[in-house]
């Protein structure tokens, strides 16, 4: 299969700050790429980007013909999800979609490439990445989870603007520059300050809370794990931070879990406070690693750990994994790509 | 004794940002100052600052003659508090002192005025002030530890850069300005970035995690509260946030919870999260309140409770506070800013 076929690709929102990653990455990795087209909204058709030092143009999403594509990656909101996967499914294209709209769904696979890849291998044409505050968050704790169980998990984020794209960049620099608020998003300034992201209800959790909660129960298979996030965003451009709490089931010693996060190769530990190295957004901006500092013992819990988990919520937090999914399913099960059954929507 | 003097007040170390800040509010406040002198050390004496309107000019601190003056208000690092404060003793003025070094010394109180002033009734001519990020939290933990209980306390904070005073905002606005890093507090931009606070070992926690865990459990007399925390330094100017989970000994409902923070006159509840209003760093800025928001269950504990907490780090986090405390000795127990026995150090 490997050596007949080669990878015809389709990007289903290309000039989002997310969908322009996709492109910068495929640029810079070894998939057998044979043809490579970009969609976006009308508005955006005709745009020029670059692939592999070559000018291509923004194609009108609505002219989408997926029977060309063997993946298409999307990356284009909610709607786009909803009415054109289903389309995809039906024309056999193998749909990676980084939007949230099917994560959850019972018969879509959830996937971090570290973590469970083998649910990648179940698919029904249809591949969830998730949300970029997860992704690093179940690639610190899987190890974890092997070998010492999970009895809670406790998250408070520190999330960076570009989680919520190129609004959210353009929202904090002109704060910055104009000392005045730009009302996207949020009606609170972001420069010099914080933001809760949307709350539906006095008392509850904001969206993205959910989406940590519900995803890493999904993605670790642990559909009961105790589990508790509190999501800010920060005047941070690139990188997300997390201040971790975990309880374990087992007993560990700090050089215990030192050495279990030090031998996954997705891990970077970076904790040595007192020469002052420890991650911060900086660190890992333009890197697919999850970083991890900060390894400390939580003395008012029986097996409590803090742990300080940071990546590139634009790459690792989104288009890297996807990529990651689709390079590990070419190496591991390449028919998988181009047959499989298809999900009933 | 109210009626027969006044108060006669020297500020040292009144350059920095929270010595100009008590400046500022002594301006504005309605404590009967009969002589305000300032003093830092000798490369700033002869700056001019303006109280009530008047500039007055900086005395190098080699020249101060504690004998002139009924309290002296230290905000000058950890020398002065060390050499100087043991001077002001001998000659009977009241110190109050925003510096970390007499904190947790047994014959010092460690006070915030809404919460534990009655050991301020029984100072032996020292008053310390506590570190910003704990005055905020012990504001919002004293209602519920006396309805409640306290069992456990998890903190994550995110702590505006004036905690490191006039460098720290010069190391972000530089910073921002420039696009260079500044190596100034840390080898890591602030700008766009995260910081830790000083930590002395792996594996440890940092000197600002240890002031919350030892001053919280000084002020609210819990000495074997069960209490961790995780402090970073976000790129915000002022105001510092906490992200703080709780676990009561007593159940509650959220609607109690509320009501109980509610009667504190020092606590403002900005919790309407779907109407986007929740404390941030520019809710608080030149506020003397603690602000909370985001009030909700943790599901994963019984008795599990998450708040979010916001104050004006540089003021009530520092110098209101200070100065409120000098203010209700003048209003509940004036004899004692004049008349108390000397600790022996």
């Amino acid at each position: 299969m490997k050596k007949q076929f080669n990878l015809r690709i389709a990007i289903v929102g290309a000039t989002g700050l997310v969908g322009r990653t996709f492109l910068k990455i495929l640029s810079e990795n070894k998939l057998p790429i044979s043809k490579l087209d970009i969609f976006a909204t009308q508005r955006s058709a005709g745009t020029k980007l670059f692939f592999k030092n070559k000018e291509i143009e923004v194609i009108d999403i609505a002219k989408i013909n997926f029977n060309n594509y063997d993946v298409a990656f999307f990356s284009a909101g909610k709607e786009a999800s909803l009415n054109l996967v289903p389309i995809a499914l039906k024309n056999g294209t193998l749909v990676i979609d980084n939007g949230s709209y099917w994560r959850l769904h019972s018969s879509v696979p959830l996937v971090v490439p570290e973590v469970n890849f083998q649910d990648a291998l179940k698919h029904n044409g249809l591949i969830a990445n998730p949300n970029c505050s997860t992704i690093q968050l179940v690639v610190a704790l899987k190890p974890i989870l092997d070998k010492f169980g999970l009895k809670k998990v406790e998250v408070s984020t520190y999330q960076a603007i570009s989680g919520a794209g190129q609004k959210g960049i353009q929202k904090l620099l002109s704060e910055i520059e104009s000392g005045k608020v730009v009302d996207l998003l949020s009606k609170h300034p972001i420069a010099f300050n914080i933001n809760f992201h949307k709350i539906q209800n006095k008392f509850d959790y904001s969206e993205e809370e959910y989406k940590i909660i519900n995803e890493t129960r999904k993605i670790l298979n642990e559909k009961r794990l105790k589990i508790t996030a509190t999501c800010v965003r920060i005047p941070v451009l690139v990188g997300h931070c997390e201040s971790v709490s975990i309880i374990t089931k087992k007993d560990f010693t700090l050089e215990e879990i030192v050495e279990t996060l030090s031998q996954n190769p997705a891990i970077k530990l970076y904790d040595d406070p007192e020469h002052e190295i420890y991650p911060t957004p900086k660190v890992v901006e333009g890197t697919d690693f999850v970083f991890i500092g900060r390894i400390r013992r939580n003395p008012i819990e029986k097996n409590g750990l803090h742990l300080w988990i940071v990546a590139d919520n634009v790459r690792k937090g989104a288009a890297s994994n996807a990529i990651q999914i689709l390079e590990k399913l070419w190496n591991e099960a390449p028919e998988l790509i181009y047959k499989f059954p298809k999900m009933k929507i």
